[in-house]
């Protein structure tokens, strides 16, 4: 059995080339006592692959080169020599970009696949949905009436923070790169109001949605947008940072926001969400969003790419937003 | 009777300069039914005098142009038609910088003087104190074994957040410009470890002084001060913006917090002080830190010059660093 797998040939200095990325194929060890075989079907193509592509970050090692690429990918059970895992069930965690994994189990998590999409559990029901939802709920404790203001909002966890948000009884604006997104987040996902950001001026747009400011910002992009944000703070307005999309090619030269101060006029507070730090309620986090899916009151929207030789030209779609949707690479139907 | 005043005759387009003030007298008038008349002792010089002289900021007006400087003065009621006010009391509030005040007492705040110095009223047991008790108790939340970093910390503000946190049982560390403010602080504050940020490396200092990290960032100046501390954040850390004075000679061209990021990673928060939320607290505060003084655990430096002549070249010694202590201008003994 043979494992083709994409590794990491050296570090982009800025933006990602193909040229920073090998596909290898090898023989497959046999697996261990302990250990489990597991056949990759989704890879997720999320923003924090760029920054773990450098040497090192603030919480998480940089991947080495000459290693798999890190993703959090989700696959079948195909062989156990381990206790705790059965030949048929599904799993996700950090598989990496290839077609095969061996694992000793650690840091995976078990999928109740029961009716859902496999995808969907690297998406709106995997790290990128927690993030959306305790991002929003814990660090930017939503109140009926709160006019909530999301960058990124076509994204993954954008979209999902502002379905959320709606539910909580919350006016929901968002903005994003297109007319098409836009109508996406009015049309499917119910948003008040769309921003798009490429055509419309996000202050202007801003002063006339949230004419008392904004409660909750949550922040997907960083960069010029977060200052704007800054400026339209409603009194006691909680701003929770996210992502910073905007800012990853570059990491030497982040992009302050100058508009710092406008916290401490708004008598407001900046904070962050670290979705591992809520691990322990995932399940139950899970478990609320597949139900508001199902009853459509959150939709989804997954781009889907095929073939584990299209990984670096799909990673890429996500810094440009190309993109329209959760971003998925299907390597096995 | 004649009163003489510091006015603003243009608005300063970087530093301030002599060129932007004039100095007029002309006769008083007299005071109408519920008016006072206040001899004016004491004038407070602070920062944000020179955010009040741009055109409108934020939360407050700018100064017009031709009228007296705004500041936070101390005085006497030599004449009385107010029943609330009484001739020979002591108050303090924006009485401006000029000898004399016609006041309907609006704003106005009595000084209950018994055995305190005036001039204190304007510093620590007036705005600045307040700033400082505040600030670090209701936005800093210091718990005991915090370790505390204050930047700008041989100000009024500083040097009462430090030693406001060692009463709190804190580890106290404050940056300051020279070799005699560090001294101060470490000799008479109590401070356990100052940086004299000309000469030292405050990363460097920090990470010896504090390995673990620093719980509260108390931070007076902005600028790569704030990008320096928010790199060396312990988990859970709170960084209060009190000001930004390296900042405040040019708003246009701020210098936004490149490791804003961090406050995520620290699961930390950024939040500030705005000392007016607290106004009805201020009694019971200025209760507990004359106490404090008067015990011998909270000293006071003041930087006293004499004569209204000289309120330009004063003022512009906050922005130098060149006063050393809260910064007074005497123009009646």
């Amino acid at each position: 059995m043979k494992n083709t797998k994409v590794i990491l040939a050296n570090r982009p200095k800025g933006e990602i080339e193909d040229t920073n990325f090998d596909i290898k194929t090898e023989e497959l060890k046999e697996i261990k006592e302990g250990e489990i075989l597991i056949e990759i079907h989704d890879i997720s193509l999320d923003p924090a692959i760029r920054g773990w592509m450098n040497e090192g970050t603030t919480y998480i090692k940089g991947i080495e080169i000459g290693a798999v690429v890190r993703t959090f990918s989700a696959g079948k059970i195909i062989q156990s020599k381990n206790p705790k895992f059965k030949e048929g069930d599904y799993v996700s965690g950090l598989l990496g970009a290839q077609n095969y994994c061996i694992s000793n189990g650690e840091g995976l998590s078990h999928i109740n696949i029961s009716g859902s999409k496999l995808s969907h559990h690297l998406g709106i029901l995997g790290m990128p949905g927690m993030t959306a939802y305790f991002g929003l709920l814990k660090s930017g404790e939503p109140v009926s009436g709160d006019v909530v203001y999301i960058s990124g909002a076509a994204g993954i966890v954008g979209s999902t923070v502002g379905q959320i948000a709606k539910i909580k009884g919350c006016t929901v604006i968002g903005s994003a790169g297109s007319d098409a997104k836009c109508k996406f987040l009015l049309e499917e996902c119910g948003f008040d109001y769309a921003i798009n950001y490429k055509t419309e001026d996000i202050d202007q747009q801003l002063k006339k949605y949230a004419p008392n400011g904004v409660h909750i910002y949550y922040d997907n992009v960083g960069g010029p947008t977060l200052d704007i944000a800054l400026l339209n703070l409603a009194r006691g307005a909680r701003v929770v940072i996210c992502g910073a999309i905007s800012q990853y090619n570059d990491m030497a030269n982040i992009y302050g926001p100058k508009n710092y101060m406008k916290i401490v006029t708004a008598r407001g507070k900046m904070n962050g969400i670290i979705v591992f730090d809520y691990v322990e309620q995932w399940p139950s986090a899970v478990k609320e969003i597949a139900e508001w899916i199902n009853d459509g009151q959150i939709k989804v929207k997954e781009h889907t790419v095929l073939g584990l030789e299209n990984f670096s030209k799909t990673l890429q779609m996500l810094y440009t937003g190309e993109n329209f949707g959760k971003l998925i690479l299907n390597i096995h139907s």
